[in-house]
């Protein structure tokens, strides 16, 4: 199913400025060219924004909308799990890790 | 590779209250009964923690808090999308329609 | 000592549309425009970068910065209370009502 | 007007443990006792719960929570200047200044 995933992480890895990455010509690699703080004023930002799109979708709007802020917020995750040289498949492998170990309710057991 | 997200959403699923989700047992039950704010609050906390782990990884410390985080962050995603009856599928069909639509680029002519 | 906030609070009404605030000249009028949306949005940003700041300094940074960042929030605060008709007074009550009930511990007592 | 701001960051100073705060008794103890990750975590927390308050009351609601929440929010900055020794009154100092140099509006040709 997520090889999309893996698709969007290399083309997202050749956005690097090292990789060739055009910052006037991408939204990604001006994001890479700027560094940490852009992309995690990003994180933050998209997480407010899919509150919101939330609120709004139970105020009466969109779910829709809802799906398209989550879609930035796992975007920008995927710039900065590139920026810090991480793939997500290494974030998939600690999601099946924590569901194995014990159904995703380790959790539970480890913080409130 | 991401069927695992598709497990996750099944389990996530089975944990609402309607599906049998037990709140005493199981700490996504509990996100589940107690609803959207809940939620949505784990949203924000898990961004902010990112970007924490972001800083503390660049200042020296492991990236691997930075997978941590981003895992923490996706999994709280998923809950949402489930509490809005979406599935990550629908999540990774947006993300592949923008990169197919310009090379995840379209994001730089739709807005800054 | 904060007649600088009530200040602050007027010169913010006076930037409203509906007070003949202009858009293309102040920064504020610009968000009023926009709408509780822009404002909100702000509030999510500059937490972060409150944050960021934050780590910052502590890795060696300037803690100018935290000050900085904590005008920020704290201005784009005050433009959601005037967006919502609310005045720093009112929240300045609040807090003392909390610091009177119990010495500003009554929050103990509420939630972790 | 904001006594009330010096009032409480003596207070909260206070509750350092350093100064004799007890992390057992006082929530604002507690805080400091567990360092800055706990402090920033909970900027990004109530900015978050900001955020949904004055979408709750935008959406019928209560404008008091908003009130309320920027009360939580103001609180916890305050916790925040005292952990990097710093003072309302310099957060003051800052948004006077701004506003002197051109009645608030100096952001505006600062950046979006």
């Amino acid at each position: 199913m997520s090889t999309i995933l893996d698709r969007l992480a290399d083309v997202i890895e050749s956005r690097k400025p090292a990789n060739g990455g055009d910052p006037l010509a991408s939204y990604t690699a001006k994001l890479f060219a700027k560094g940490d703080d852009a992309i995690l004023k990003k994180i933050g930002e998209e997480a407010t924004e899919t509150v919101m799109a939330a609120k709004d979708a139970r105020a009466g709007g969109d779910s829709g909308k809802v799906l398209y802020e989550v879609a930035d917020l796992w975007f920008h995750t995927l710039v900065l799990l590139a920026q810090f040289d991480l793939k997500p498949q290494q974030v998939l492998d600690e999601l099946a890790r924590r569901e194995g170990v014990s159904g995703i309710e380790e959790k539970a057991s480890r913080k409130e």
